[in-house]
């Protein structure tokens, strides 16, 4: 015999099926819902569905938006600098840190041929033409470092070879705050070989 | 300018809200959301409503329940032996080891006069009518192991004191699969005082 009700296992089910949610957080979770108010849970549930309904990605850069087009494809910033990120959420600490004045453009993965993912999978196309039609003049690489994003952003750099387009990636190295006893192998190797002069 | 959505912003608000949720998990819950189908959604929405509407409070044991009296309390499998827990959830885990065959007694919370919990705030007296009216011949706390905890432990244990009912709480040790070496003082401490002869 189960000892919680069937709705509750549900909530907690809904819970555990979430990124980085174990079934002891989905546990904890659910029974915290049920000691808030009634209000406070129905407008938890109205908030998922409306980001649900609300929220599409950008016909122009692909992040997610309310709007037709997003906010910064709208203000026309710094139309000829396009930062290229992975997912929508990478944009976040690009503007928090407030270093970047141009636009963004979504990708929506990276290319993984075991997975099946291939050019047509992500927006590689979408890409090229909107380099093409806007005249950019700087494209920031942004894919994180994986294989995969390494290898999607060498296919990025091949395809844009004959446009007169200055290609960049983030510099890789000691991230700030580090301990240098626990940096791994990979980040120390690339550290040393990208090491600047005084 | 904010780039993110006001509703996006929203849900990223209500998942930062739930315990042991920080704001860089509840952003990628939030996104993560946006990515899966309005069906799914709606479904969690749902579900999120439907077990805030039909769970409530046993009025016998105080666990939660879609029921009118839960179904433990129903079963009323050993009614002599009674578990004193502080949340619903506590019943889980002996549900699951499958030990215990009397029934539960969720307290709602622990003594707490700094927080301005006394017996009143929580189920103490109809703990107390319960151990009275049905005859209970074996009260065992499991309470947790704050000094709170114990204190309301003492707490029950005299005003029981003129009743004939036999009182136990958990034993305290090295849990099982622990390396001495990472166990804590009070832990080694109440293990070593309550060492057992082979």
């Amino acid at each position: 015999m189960s000892i919680e009700p069937k709705c509750l296992e549900d909530l907690i089910k809904e819970f555990a099926s979430l990124p980085s949610i174990g079934q002891k957080t989905a546990r904890r979770l659910a029974y915290h819902i049920l000691t808030r108010t009634s209000g406070d849970v129905e407008h938890f549930a109205q908030t998922l569905n409306d980001a649900k309904q609300k929220v599409h990605a950008c016909p122009s850069c692909h992040c997610f938006t309310d709007q037709e087009i997003c906010p910064l494809c709208i203000s026309r910033r710094g139309t000829k600098s396009l930062c290229v990120v992975e997912k929508s959420s990478d944009i976040v600490p690009f503007e928090r840190a407030g270093i970047f004045k141009g636009l963004y453009f979504v990708l929506g993965g990276v290319i993984s041929p075991l997975d099946g993912i291939g050019p047509e999978q992500i927006h590689l196309p979408q890409l090229v033409q909107r380099i093409k039609d806007e005249s950019i003049e700087e494209l920031v690489l942004a894919l994180g470092s994986s294989p995969e994003a390494d290898s999607t952003a060498l296919m990025i750099d091949r395809m844009l070879s004959g446009e007169n387009v200055r290609r960049t990636r983030l510099a890789r190295g000691i991230p700030m705050g580090s301990d240098l006893e626990f940096v791994d192998e990979v980040t120390m190797l690339r550290a040393f070989e990208s090491r600047v002069s005084l």
